[in-house]
């Protein structure tokens, strides 16, 4: 196999400017309880704020701006639980293109309501009995457009690293850089774009990787130098990261540019929601709150007492779970 | 009477300093859904995401950090159901001085926890016994300390309104001036702070005052001219917001500067915080929700069709609170 195609510092900057007017830039916010839980002093740039209720909507629109305009009468197709899918919906929305998503038929609701609200068509597949790839990929023949990854893609990847231009920024005027980031990694398109943007802004900035206990390919192929698939059948409500394993594009740059991983159970996520709900009053989703688990279960020594940075991915969550977590059910 | 002492635009200019660092600049949230619930162009800025989970901290800190020295030790006491409080506490710790607040012994336990955390020493009263300002006005007088009211104030209105201050310069950001803004009016002081600064920096904006149906002093006050106060015993769950009737200060400018009243049912409340909770990923007190759902019920004829900028002022509410909305029970 060739390497494949890097996106670079350079690729980030020019998908700010795409992205300008489109993505919101999101509010770092902090609380001393959450300090005082984690055992540092923690910064968390909430994503869930974003246009489409997650980060998506930064490589989506990074990457279908880019479709030549031949290619945009015929579309694009996308597979996805739903962020991605709202992403690439909204992006295809504002450039007036069609858009096809294949999303698994037990998507949480509020995900498949935010791809129709904008427009695109929706195919249901069964997790257990199909595959999405070949789904969208006979889909996108037939109709000739183009698939658009949800993660290993250098303009998805460039795109969601608009987050860490952004956040190494807002540091910068807060008067001193993070000394350690943490956010979740499902594919690894958000995490990796960030690590790329840190490099250079904030090169002292050590990124590490969030995921669910037993959900643990990033952990496991950081700790080895390769790409490592997770045990079939793993299971945690964290519906947004549960990728089966690192992308090739991602995990050449996570394996350069990540410190390691870190785990959270699903009982220490629903903590998270409740902290971020309490002290933030942000909503965050199951997927989104990962990071902020693994900093608020108490922070790993070496990110004792530093400046930690937490992003919080996304808030697409529905009432009645968001209801049973803050009820402890 | 002598005619009350009434803050300037100049005054909401000297609080925004006062404030650098202590106070976020909220961000102004959008979404198509609230757009087409309330018949115009909502623009949804989230003091709720301010420190203490209010807009409170503005004018608490604004009037505290204008004590002379030599009232300082004394400390300062407060009576609040709980977002003043927390504000008056967090201002107090910042400036090193002590606070008492004065609470009703149903406030809700998040904003009591709120209070305690930042180290103030509480005094329960019970609401239907007991006066709060006489307690208040003991305490301060055994202690030598000031009583910090929520709202009658020029050093709070003033400290209010900064973030009609931030809220006109974010809309110039974007572009074009709100045609409307609605904010929730319990005693005032927010409303009424915003309106004097958006009179200077957004002349053409007209200022409406949300509240719950049947306790809709402002309403009848601005209809008639006159301070009207709320027939006793009135209930709604926006405990932020159940002030008796404009303060002197507040009507004296209300009058001038305000357009005029607009209700909503508790129900209508409840939606709203529903759909912040959905579309914005935000989390709305009842009291917080007031001016969303005075909107999303259906903006009034007036309105419709407009740039409406809504003011979601708190997001302090009990978990449990929260979920029964969330399930509609």
């Amino acid at each position: 196999m060739t390497d494949p195609v890097l996106p670079t510092f350079e690729d980030i900057v020019a998908a700010a400017d795409r992205l300008d007017g489109v993505a919101r830039e999101t509010p770092v916010l902090t609380h001393a309880a959450l300090d005082e839980m984690s055992g540092g002093t923690l910064f968390v740039k909430a994503e869930c704020l974003q246009v489409t209720g997650s980060f998506k909507i930064r490589g989506a629109m990074n990457r279908l701006a880019q479709l030549p305009d031949a290619q945009r009468a015929a579309g694009v197709v996308a597979f996805s639980s739903g962020n991605h899918a709202q992403g690439v919906a909204r992006a295809a929305r504002l450039l007036d293109m069609p858009a096809l998503i294949v999303m698994p038929s037990d998507a949480p609701a509020i995900k498949v309501a935010g791809v129709e609200a904008d427009g695109a068509e929706i195919v249901f597949y069964d997790r257990e009995t199909e595959s999405r790839e070949e789904i969208a990929e006979t889909i996108a023949r037939e109709r000739g457009a183009i698939v658009v990854p949800s993660f290993d893609d250098p303009h998805i990847v460039a795109g969601q690293g608009t987050a860490g231009l952004e956040f190494a920024r807002q540091m910068a005027v807060q008067g001193a850089p993070l000394d350690h980031l943490i956010c979740c990694a499902g594919g690894g398109g958000l995490i990796t774009g960030i690590a790329l943007a840190m490099n250079r802004l904030s090169p002292d900035t050590h990124i590490w990787a969030a995921e669910p206990e037993q959900h643990d390919d990033w952990a496991r192929s950081l700790a080895s130098g390769e790409i490592r698939t997770n045990a079939p059948g793993t299971r945690s409500f964290c519906d947004a990261i549960l990728t089966p394993a690192p992308g090739e594009i991602t995990f050449a740059l996570g394996r350069r540019l990540l410190s390691g991983g870190l785990l959270a159970s699903d009982k220490e996520v629903a903590t998270a929601m409740r902290a971020a709900f309490r002290y933030l009053k942000i909503v965050a989703e199951p997927g989104g709150a990962a990071a902020l688990a693994v900093a608020l279960k108490g922070l790993p020594g070496a990110l004792r007492g530093k400046r930690v940075g937490v992003i919080v991915t996304g808030g697409n969550v529905d009432a009645g779970l968001f209801a049973d977590v803050l009820n402890g059910t």
